[in-house]
């Protein structure tokens, strides 16, 4: 059975890899899954085709026979338990490592939305270049704490994990902003999560999307 | 082994149950496990011994034994996998919880913890007034699309799971603003979650909280 996802069929941001259907693209290079795209206008994401695989018309889904899921977390989750490379085996450690995973999308993610928004929302209203600064603020608190439990470790807790590929992945939105740079051990840890040889086949595959279709 | 969580000394909400630790409580009373609670200042939350459980500074956290776990979606999904009652037996039913985890946290959230910085943190501001029904109408979005979903449904995908106890207690965050007053849908949703005796538990076991502290 072939595991099909979606993405845009034009890449919203230049082939840069920051859409979400990477993260799942990445996830399914660890576990060495193969996988099939099918390719999604900005126009069909709202029709009901699309609407009854993702009540909430975005991209990624994943369909695997008659199992369809949307949202990346529970997707990458999903490849996770049941794939051998993203999920510790000990039981604890595995609470842990499923402990990154929901903080980088509901602690460390939430700021960084907001930040994407007031640029790309709200980037020409009148209160853009004051209300900035104070978005990017509640960001640095985030990344103060991330960098303090980081430390010199190689990866969040023990071996690379599902935790650490959705807190990379989320991290890598700040590369352009230029946030990440008061912290060295988070901009090295998103470079060890951007050198590893299934982020560069998810990213490149992506990014062939782009190339052909622009 | 008794259970741990960690939950505000004081109710910064005066009682209304937002915490978060009312997910993870509400959590616990579903699956019939007993908990203790360690009350905490806003101060003791930063310091060393709070951060060295919970690396943002943050309420609930979750000790058994010596498995400390932090972040909400997290404890609820550990709770949820190793009890009765929270998640389906049936593998693709399960996934399709686990997806609705992940949106309530990942989807629907984010946009209604915009708002509450909106108005907490920018409410002062001099653009509040202007930028306020901008951030409302991104949250109409998601909730529009969630009505659709839900439909006539009692829960979003067949019985009540950790999925619904987290939509739920992500919705029941727009209960004061009154957004969801254009989905009945929506209102009866979170009605019956409200209604559910373990949630009733969870409230009222936060609630004693700031009775007895303010």
């Amino acid at each position: 059975m072939t595991v099909t996802i979606t993405a845009f069929e034009r890449s919203p941001d230049g082939g840069k890899g920051l859409a979400r259907d990477t993260r799942v693209r990445w996830a399914l290079e660890e576990v060495g899954q193969p996988y099939e795209v099918r390719l999604i206008s900005f126009a069909a994401m709202k029709e009901p085709t699309h609407l009854a695989l993702h009540p909430f018309g975005q991209i990624p889904t994943f369909e695997d026979g008659d199992l369809a899921l949307f949202e990346t977390g529970a997707i990458v989750f999903h490849i996770a338990e049941r794939n051998v490379g993203l999920l510790p085996d000990d039981a604890k450690a595995r609470a842990r490592a499923i402990t990154w995973m929901f903080a980088a999308l509901n602690t460390v993610e939430p700021p960084i939305l907001e930040l994407v928004n007031a640029r790309i929302l709200e980037g020409d209203k009148p209160w853009s270049n004051e209300r900035l600064p104070l978005v990017e603020d509640r960001i640095r608190t985030r990344l103060q704490q991330l960098s303090i439990r980081l430390g010199d470790a190689e990866w969040l807790d023990g071996a690379f994990s599902a935790g650490d590929l959705l807190m990379v992945s989320v991290l890598l939105r700040l590369k352009l902003p230029g946030l990440l740079g008061n912290h060295p051990n988070l901009s090295a840890y998103v470079a060890r999560g951007e050198a590893r040889p299934a982020y560069k086949r998810a990213f490149d595959a992506q990014l062939a999307v782009f190339t052909a279709n622009g």
